[in-house]
């Protein structure tokens, strides 16, 4: 069941650079899981925004907010979701 | 070079329902085409709308508007179009 | 798994009052079976407004949007969806 | 009478965590009371984000605004709240 | 109980100048009982607009609606209803 | 002449409560006068936010803006003013 | 007392060309009077829009929407009116 | 060359008493030379809000640019213009 | 003196397929001949749209509004305007 | 390959002006190699704000994003991306 996400990333200005490549480190490898789990298939950098587009691919609207809470940037995103449902047209 | 596109479909009052099942069905092979060739990685469906999310890998700006100018649909859609880069985080 | 959907009814002008009555009556028809089938938790109007809040409790996003796109009045409905998952406050 | 809430919470980045914790212990029983009265007849989250829905059912606009200004985070929540009326087409 | 409403009225292109003046003849006549019995408090012309600001006085969301729904030109209107509580500083 | 305001407060976060019941108070008193001469018509809370809408009764829009921008509160308020004239199908 | 208004012009697509310049010959004539009367203070256009900005100068909320009121392609006109009080650093 | 202007004053909150009242003397001194000259050709207070709408009679955009960037309180104010042409109906 | 345009294509329904190949047909040797005087600096399509982005080098508000109301497809161009003065950056 | 930008600047607060400063010297350097390069192909202040209107000629969105993203100061800029295509009416 996929769902289109936008993530926008807003840190508070107290957050040191340490801090900031602290939270990036993590978010790199939560992330890597996902994709190799499937449960993210695909991810993409919004050109010139600190912003992505991504897929997801849950069992549940459940599922879905648990792996995006558990995100280590969770508290700095905004997101917004997009329920997706297979398209007539689409040949897979 | 990918592309997120959201597309959404307005027929104007004046169609007749034979007409608008003739352009989805030239719709549907069209947009068969474009996922066959690799120009169209993706579509869903947004629920409960008419309207749809689709991903375009394409070599230039030019090249995307002579695609999406080229449905049959296209001047019954309305066509937003979101510029994507690599994410760090992406692990393809 | 939850769902809250906002649909607006937009009729088109050359809709004559014996069709809109037509549409209302099966609209009463399919909105009950889906309510006795627990597939829509509930339905309020908006006050003031030709619009509705509904709740759908279904398995996934495509018969989400299946149980929607076939109400009579689909073609007339401008539908917005929210996904929403438990909440950790609720007693339920 | 029901009434259609959205709460969105906004923490002011003051706040320790364990003053975060002391808040959403509070907020919890407060909610559970408002549940077991029936004063509040649901809440969800909204996925991704910090937010709900949720539903009152009340005898007034300011029975409503007593039960949302007594929230123990309500200086903290954004709240938009959108009357509704029985609908023709629920069966309850 | 008290509500504000802001009402804007768009007729569409097809009803005659005596049809207009029909609607506006009825709408005076049941805008005018509705102020007599209480249940309407106020109504003033938004200045350079075909709209109004109404104040409604009624016992529930349901008799609300009834009540705006009851107006002559209903179906041309589109109305947004902001309920309304004691504020603590009024003096009445 | 009338119009109407809807003021949202918005306290910036470096106020004391005790500060805050001060503008409160020194609030209410001028509200209270401004009733009682009959310059402002009315006032309510809107349901769930910090937030009026009010009417003002003036000979001006200068004695307008000398009323608002005389408010203890009037740095911390966001103040949108819609100006109404007499409705036809006013009884008064 | 001045009032600064944006006025979108927004014929419906059954006028005839003739229609339309009656229309504007007696909205010049309207306008002209205004002008010369001193109640309308300025007029300009939008550059590359039908639509202007105007400046007016009144004694009431009631006298402005009796004047906008009297434009002969008043029907056809979408008017946001902004209402404005002496500036403190005016030299005027 | 006319163009009309709305300034939106947006102090931040470190900003003592007597800096903003630095800055208004500064500002108003400002103000009045472009009104002498010209430059300026009025300046309005928006009803309720610290806020302004002004009109400027100047050669270019750059001219105006640099007029804008001139004010003591440039940092702190949000700016739009709208480019204004003569208007057909204008007498002037 | 630069302007930065961005003008949207809404033709009404009734318009024949060879009506606006003659619109379109007139517009091109319009905008060519504004391209060759340098009056407009260049014109590119938005992708996926209906609409362009152009720029323009004119003298005065008025000639821009006389050279955008000259466009054949002006009645049916919803345009925004946006005033540029030189950058400190740019090296020309 | 050409995509226009919107660049709004928000410095933080806390900067100091010789901070400001060097971000902008070193803006100006950036800004000035991506012209001479030709990826730049232009820039141009928009009048009255601290934002730019630019124009991009590159090869790719990752390019694009990565030649945005190397600005001085791009913590600091929002920034928005229209991709554009060749117009039909274009006599380059």
């Amino acid at each position: 069941m996929m769902f289109l996400a936008r993530m926008d990333v807003e840190f508070p200005p107290h957050l040191t650079p340490e801090q900031i490549a602290d939270f990036q480190a993590r978010e790199k490898e939560y992330s890597g899981s996902l994709q190799r789990s499937g449960e993210m298939a695909g991810i993409w950098r919004i050109v010139g925004e600190y912003a992505n587009h991504s897929l997801f691919d849950v069992e549940s609207n459940d599922e879905l907010h648990a792996i995006l809470s558990g995100f280590p940037m969770y508290p700095y995103l905004k997101i917004r979701i997009t329920p997706l449902a297979r398209h007539p047209n689409s040949i897979r």
